[in-house]
């Protein structure tokens, strides 16, 4: 999820890598702009835009018990988001406090 | 940290890798039990409590900018977190918004 | 394979990951207390060990032809036995050579 | 090195990581836009733009003899410049050879 | 490919690993010596080939989208192919460029 | 420590990466092959020599508390030990074991 600062800003309130954006879509009835697929560079994208200062909070779940031939891509853009302060969410547990505290503010 | 869900288990509430648990018990009074330091498996111990469902919480702050021995280390127990659905920050903007949104529970 | 330095203590004097263990104490009638399979910390468990003081000696055969998840929890305690000076043994060869020479002592 | 395939284009014809990109300007009296630097994310801007499509090709001196924090963030531009068929030169004598061929069609 | 230096050398001219040695040798009719596939060693021998000089070029194609257990034979020889300045194409498009190149000279 | 099979072989006896030839040597009085230094390639060497069935037992103390360029390059051939069975110390404890027991046959 990637807020942009301004509603006036042309770049998208939310992105997802994939098929993930379109199924997210159709059951939140959010817009979501569609990043590569992982394996095609979906991450790399979150990771430019992380260091552009493109994010403000990623929820990104990964499955821990596969091999990835992209896990490359994906721990880069995890040690940015370490880097640039994202808020930065990697299972459901997480995701939760951190949604009912962004709601709250 | 890491809490324990009874009041009366003798294992500790909070736990700190190295020299950062004897800081952290000194600005908050804390008691804190000591893992050993990250290069000599303060991490591993972590990835140990993680798979055996002793830790509630891990607030861990990874630097980005330098090369670690013990990155693998490190790598496993996120990769644990995330399967063991553990709450888990890994920068001080999520950490913030983790408590926050604990301590309202 | 894990023995305590003192006959009294209470923890265990063999360990193994996942089913390893029970089909080890089937063939030998050895009593091995379980960790957990290795993707869901197993190996962690075994860093953890070997960190606190907790193992004399590790045989731990790796399939060295097959990607796994936990690749890095893998690489995590072969560091820690290095730097611990823990016995170990990945393949049978030296297994056989280790077992030997400790029998012997 | 990053060619559009339109000179109408309004995105650069060249660019480079860092302070590499100054230098290179100053050498050269070339205009080459900047990324960031490789620790702070320069490198997965550079996936991005190969995922994207934006990149003819790129020649990426790396240090060999030096570890690097952002080691995932070139491991994984490189597994997307394979993907992408992205014209890759990763020394000076492939570098060489690229830009003679490519001047010559 | 691998090019000895003297014509009388009893070294061979080109290698592939595994099985792609016997398919180039049966398109091209060139005499392709056979290294081992690369999960059983064959990437260490092109490692060790550039270490000691007995490499000019190297064209090797990965596939980016497969996790593979010998993931760090792939890495260590191209990481020596940037010391050692060895002419080195990972896709086809880099490959046709530099063939072309050697070609002309 | 690499035994060549028979002792009309034409191969050393023992090798050693680097420096470190040239002092056991001098302790030792064995003669000693000298491989690469281990960031230039020694243990792509290593790698190779498993591979092609021209090590018998191996020695290889790393050091377990720094980041290494070459850290693929070792974990490569550590790898391919495991698969051909090679015999393997990797710390002294080990290798002292490992050297009592080929002593005694």
């Amino acid at each position: 999820m990637g807020q942009s600062s301004s509603q006036s800003s042309k770049t998208s309130d939310a992105y997802a890598t994939g098929t993930t954006g379109g199924r997210l879509a159709e059951a939140t009835g959010l817009e979501i702009a569609a990043l590569k697929s992982g394996p095609l560079g979906g991450e790399a994208q979150i990771g430019a835009m992380i260091a552009e200062g493109r994010l403000d909070a990623l929820i990104f779940f990964i499955d821990p018990l596969t091999s990835m031939p992209h896990d490359v891509d994906v721990k880069s853009f995890l040690r940015l988001g370490i880097h640039y302060n994202t808020l930065l969410a990697t299972n459901e547990a997480t995701a939760t406090h951190l949604i009912r505290s962004i709601a709250r503010q």
